[in-house]
């Protein structure tokens, strides 16, 4: 069997929104094994509505569409779904009711033109439509049986050769699971995607291919499907009770920032200072000035100082510093941009890397600070850190 | 004349990505005056990239396809529409000796299979091809004279129904150019759509509507199009030859972050720092520990005493601070999620603010950085500030 996808909206043939929706529905199809073999995207026109309706009718199984269901002129199709199938439309009073209340319920009176909105089911409804009754109804009425899952292993800080070095045989051999290599910014991802039945067998199935990466892999996966490294990175300084000052010049704030959007950070996290100026490196964290002028802001030596002083200053069990030239201007033929250095700072030791990047300013930034989370992490767990 | 947009990939029909690309296109089709009535898209499969394409013709003069173009088997696009078009495919000596170029200087060997290549333009030459070829040939063959240029005006600190009372009655009379309002976070937008022939004449146009709506809302106004609201400030403290250091607290460091992220900032940022905890705030900002008692970390006087402490230490012009309830734990009766207060201190002044902002962590901390960016903008240019 197969399905369509007519995405109805002119706004989405003036581009001026991506249509997200429907690769949203795409990817539950995909999981609940229902083959979609064409997705059309018409505008709020009801003669080419109609036009692809037909289409499709003749070449699916499944139509679902989505778009133009609002209240106003140009949501066309209930109408055009209507005259098609020719099944009149009827007024349904208990939806009529609903939209009634909720109107009342924020105290502005209805529009006649919502009444319209009682002819069929909400259009913010959608995402539960299709997993609570869509999706159900299409695998019983055709029985399909089977269904794809994904899981996604995380790595940082490891480059994609190494990683095909490490774990190319599964990747060329694997029918099912097949594993699929994803680069993102200042990550590398592992996909994992089974296809099966008995969602039991699936999960077995996955997680022996799993365990068989991390055999190979072991703590250089930080994480799992959503999982985020600075969530990750809390849990472990929790753990530990331990703390946690950051210093930032390149990234400016940006690695606070990211440890800071994990709730409970306050548990761990005791201070930040963004150290832009060689001013506030002296002043704040204690950075000689001898040192700057030497080695200059952008050495192993400052961001090792940088890293020290801001553990000292707060007393946190753990100093983490970036200094580096983010760009587009402020490089030297020494020093281009891309040039970040890191340090860990703890009592009585400490650790700096210095690492080239490549991207935009924010890019830079965003590498930076994960690196710097990444080197956290991976002392944490004593595993070595390398420098790439 | 009519076109239509053909994606193909089977990754786009299991939702594996969005596709950005085509509405990439669409944007470009509509600002060029063409009108895109269908966006098909199909996966890897011959038969169906077929049957799409004969169904396009009938109803097209222009087709656009994208994608299926790589060098791998399931790159069938070229196959496809030779044989659709019943033109046979060359080999191009120039495009293949291009191709082998690029090996050499990467210095790989070039695969076999990279051949297949030869017989098409690049793929990851989309956009230039979009834009430099495709478009002006459509506009060519069908003597399309109009276009569509948009302008987008954005305000900050404004609720969507107080610029409906200042600029509502443009929004409902115009017809050309056409007003839409977008809200975004922390940003509403007026988007100004203009249709015409003669670009001269709709720049006019844009620009009679635009000096209108800025006699309504004045500075209100922060920046046009891709404008951002942290490198305005950038600019205005610049000008001003004023300096800037930020204190935060449930911003976490996003607004050193953002003001950061603008190349050349560290002209004007002298210095950020991330007070989470009470120590912090007492040791590095000086804020006495009977307010931080009395009055809690999230009060007008602490915010007050942040900002002139932040500013008192780095000597800078002017000192910027957040507090707040980010949530979604840390909300009391009286301190809700959401509640912020943001302060502004300079040489014998301050001014702060409480504000309610509602969403997730992540955007809390969000609006919250662009209020505390948009009081400092609106005291550089000596416009009242709100409390919404």
């Amino acid at each position: 069997m197969g399905t369509e996808i007519i995405t109805i909206g002119t706004e989405l043939l003036l581009g001026q929104i991506v249509d997200t929706n429907a690769s949203w529905i795409a990817q539950r199809l995909a999981e609940a094994g229902i083959d979609l073999f064409y997705k059309t995207t018409v505008g709020d026109n009801a003669g080419r509505i109609e036009a692809a309706l037909r289409q499709a009718l003749e070449r699916a199984d499944v139509i679902i569409t989505t778009g133009g269901l609002g209240p106003t002129e140009d949501d066309l199709t209930r109408d055009v779904v209507a005259a098609v199938l020719e099944r009149p439309l009827r007024l349904d009073p208990a939806v009529l009711a609903h939209i009634e209340r909720r109107f009342a319920h924020r105290k502005i009176p209805m529009p006649e033109n919502n009444r319209k909105q009682a002819m069929v089911p909400e259009p913010a409804e959608m995402k539960p439509m299709l997993t609570e009754q869509v999706i159900p109804r299409i695998r019983e009425t055709f029985g399909i049986q089977s269904r794809i899952v994904s899981r996604v292993l995380k790595t940082c800080g490891i480059s994609e050769s190494k990683l095909d070095h490490a774990i190319g045989d599964y990747f060329r051999e694997m029918q099912n699971p097949t594993i699929g290599v994803l680069a993102h910014a200042g990550e590398i991802h592992v996909r994992l995607t089974c296809k099966g039945e008995d969602p039991a067998t699936i999960t077995r199935m996955l997680d022996d291919l799993e365990a068989k990466i991390r055999e190979r892999l072991g703590p250089l996966i930080f994480g799992r499907d959503e999982e985020k490294l600075e969530a990750l990175i809390g849990q472990l300084l929790r753990e530990r009770k331990a703390t946690l000052a950051v210093a930032e010049s390149c990234t400016g704030g940006l690695l606070a920032s990211r440890l800071t959007d994990i709730s409970g950070s306050s548990d761990y996290l005791e201070r930040g200072v963004v150290t832009y100026s060689n001013t506030a490196k002296e002043q704040i964290l204690g950075v000689p000035a001898e040192l700057l002028r030497e080695s200059g802001a952008v050495s192993l030596p400052v961001v090792r100082a940088m890293a020290e002083g801001v553990r000292r200053m707060s007393g946190t069990t753990f100093g983490l510093a970036t200094t580096g030239i983010a760009g587009p201007t402020g490089a030297t033929p020494e020093k281009p941009v891309g040039l970040v250095c890191i340090a860990l700072a703890w009592d009585g030791g400490d650790l700096a890397r210095e690492y080239r990047f490549h991207g935009g300013r924010e890019l830079i930034k965003y590498r930076a600070a994960q690196m710097a989370l990444e080197m956290l992490r991976r002392h944490l767990l004593a595993v070595p850190i390398s420098e790439t």
